[in-house]
């Protein structure tokens, strides 16, 4: 059944080959000073920069630049985009990149007029935001983490070796996103994989919670099934405009929250994997891959009857002649194949993590779950399970 | 594959049992006139109309009342409703009922300040709305036609007898719509089963376009399951709050533009029932589910491959051992079944039309069509086919 929810989600996207012809007109809504965010060379080597800047300046805009945002943003980065905000009274950041640029400049967004230490009251206390905060539009070169469509913003502070996310309410959601299905080609296969399990994930996380029958589940199931058409067929050919567009607006359906309508959620996987995040800096889609052949093993027994329908739902696993155990563990099993198929590592060791580490981030690590309810010890056997 | 696209819509949802007290904060956002426009009396009945006026009241609101609403709307009840929006300075229209009461209040809000006929020049010349319109908010009692969710708007002209639907830009979304699915048990069988087909159809027609690998097929066939699971058990016991609610966010979904996504759509079961409608008044389920018993059948050789796609993925046809004809021929079957099941006739005749209307409407149905492009004459056939 639904439970109480509200849904509401004010970003407009504009997406396929023609979209970026869309920002001249969603700029006429913003004021001159634009603070230009993104990472490292992919977007200069795509011929993306030179296309944004011609048109920022058409458009007669103030560009301040802001770049080397990192994979996994840092709290760092965070204060250089403040201070940039207020220097140059930027009224609208644009981020150009993957969901990292785009979680940034929500953080800069958020943190430009905030009082006191944005990291502690934001990001650690979950204080409401009540001040202003500055526009945020942004172009996606990167699938995986639907940040385009959402209000989340996941940050590191390097120092205190802490990777949080933060869903802050709606209004901190981009005001506009162009999506082109054709920038994602050029991101190499380890990210692109790293984005296709991101989005696998989220829509996971979701889906592995309650036992009720609830219309939002069938909706994941058919994520899911075009999410693993589109992803074969883009490990085969990378410029396969169809597969790149599905896991494109795939993506964004995993996370913009149409599919956690009315779904608890627990997000134990994402929680295990940031603090591998925090201590390795290993790409979040593969942490998240190597964390579930471990973790949904660990936990199925709880939640058997939801683990027998994603095997048949999702795996088409023929269930005749097989206990509801065997059924889902063959979805399990399913699962952990197509991660392998993907080519991602099914091993912390082989993403960076050491021995010494596990104690140390299975500390750190929020204790929640959803059907079973893990304790520190529980989370040290997960990791150990998949070292 | 993904077409271009732009989707935005900004609605703000607010659903579950304790949805109206969501209503207060939402009309703090909006001036002190309000016009509360309804039907007949069954919002009275089940005791919303008296804890609406009352939250109205609370909120210090001047209330102007606009009652009697057709379940197919008129556009003489639109000009009723201009005429208060002048006279009382109407700062919000509140809709409370189905998507009929919700279709006529866009259009109130639209024409309140048009200049000139807006029935000719929105609904039927299709003209950009340009001018100041009046926000509507919506609680809805009925499901069916996501009215609640979409800037679709469906007007009766009795002298003209033509009934036309106008999708207008997103700011003429409803600003806010309670959805909660206890509102929904009173309403009769007969108008319950009409909206579950409505929305039924509603997925169908967006469904049945293009032969490409597309993520919003594989969402759509997830909600024509959830709708399928929900509506038999609705059937047996309507106050069932799980199928209730799954249902009435299946029928939102069905039409927020979620399930049309990149999708060319023709919506010609829809033009032809609007026209039978026209004719009969008839329930608009009720007739879009008597014209998709002949029209798929009619129609259904052109998308082989689609019709196939839909026997197996959503009444789970089992292919073995059968050619493609005759995979699709029962996928259309089981569709009919379906029908049956939820107790709807399945002949015009049952629903008023005589032999001689069937030339008539035939003539006055806008001749489109997708994988097959229908003239006069095949609506016909399609209209003969299930008198």
């Amino acid at each position: 059944m639904l439970h109480d929810f509200t849904y509401y989600n004010p970003t407009r996207i504009h997406f396929g080959k023609s979209a970026l012809n869309k920002l001249p007109q969603e700029l006429e809504n913003h004021g001159t000073n634009v603070l230009l965010l993104y990472g490292k060379s992919a977007i200069k080597k795509i011929g993306l920069y030179d296309q944004v800047v011609a048109l920022l300046q058409a458009a007669g805009k103030n560009i301040t630049e802001l770049a080397g945002v990192d994979p996994n943003p840092r709290y760092s980065t965070v204060l250089e985009g403040v201070k940039l905000v207020k220097d140059h009274q930027i009224d609208l950041i644009l981020a150009v990149g993957g969901g990292s640029t785009i979680d940034c400049a929500k953080a800069i967004s958020v943190a430009a007029y905030a009082e006191g230490d944005a990291w502690t009251r934001f990001w650690i206390n979950g204080e409401n935001v009540t001040h202003p905060i500055v526009p945020v539009g942004s172009i996606l070169t990167m699938t995986g983490t639907a940040s385009e469509m959402n209000s989340g913003s996941v940050i590191t502070h390097t120092d205190k070796k802490l990777k949080v996310g933060r869903v802050f309410p709606s209004f901190v959601n981009p005001v506009f996103s162009i999506l082109n299905p054709e920038y994602t080609y050029s991101v190499p296969k380890t990210q692109m994989v790293s984005g296709i399990f991101d989005i696998f994930s989220h829509l996971l996380e979701q889906y592995f919670s309650g036992n009720d029958d609830n219309t939002t589940d069938y909706v994941i199931e058919g994520i899911l099934r075009s999410l693993i058409v589109s992803s074969r067929k883009a490990l085969i050919n990378p410029e396969d405009y169809e597969a790149r567009s599905n896991i494109m607006w795939c993506s964004t359906l995993a996370l913009n929250k149409i599919a956690g309508v009315s779904k608890t959620q627990d997000w134990e996987v994402h929680m295990i994997e940031h603090q591998i995040g925090a201590y390795t800096d290993c790409p979040h889609g593969l942490g998240l891959a190597v964390v579930s052949t471990a973790y949904y093993k660990y936990i199925y027994q709880e939640g058997l009857d939801k683990f027998v329908r994603f095997a048949t739902q999702v795996w088409n696993i023929d269930p005749s002649g097989k206990s509801k155990e065997e059924i889902a563990l063959a979805g399990i099993d399913a699962l952990i194949d197509f991660i392998k198929e993907l080519g991602i590592p099914t091993t912390l060791r082989q993403l960076g993590v050491t021995e010494e580490m596990l104690p140390l981030i299975a500390a750190s690590t929020f204790p929640g779950g959803g059907y079973k309810k893990l304790q520190q010890e529980d989370i040290l056997n997960v990791l150990k399970a998949c070292y």
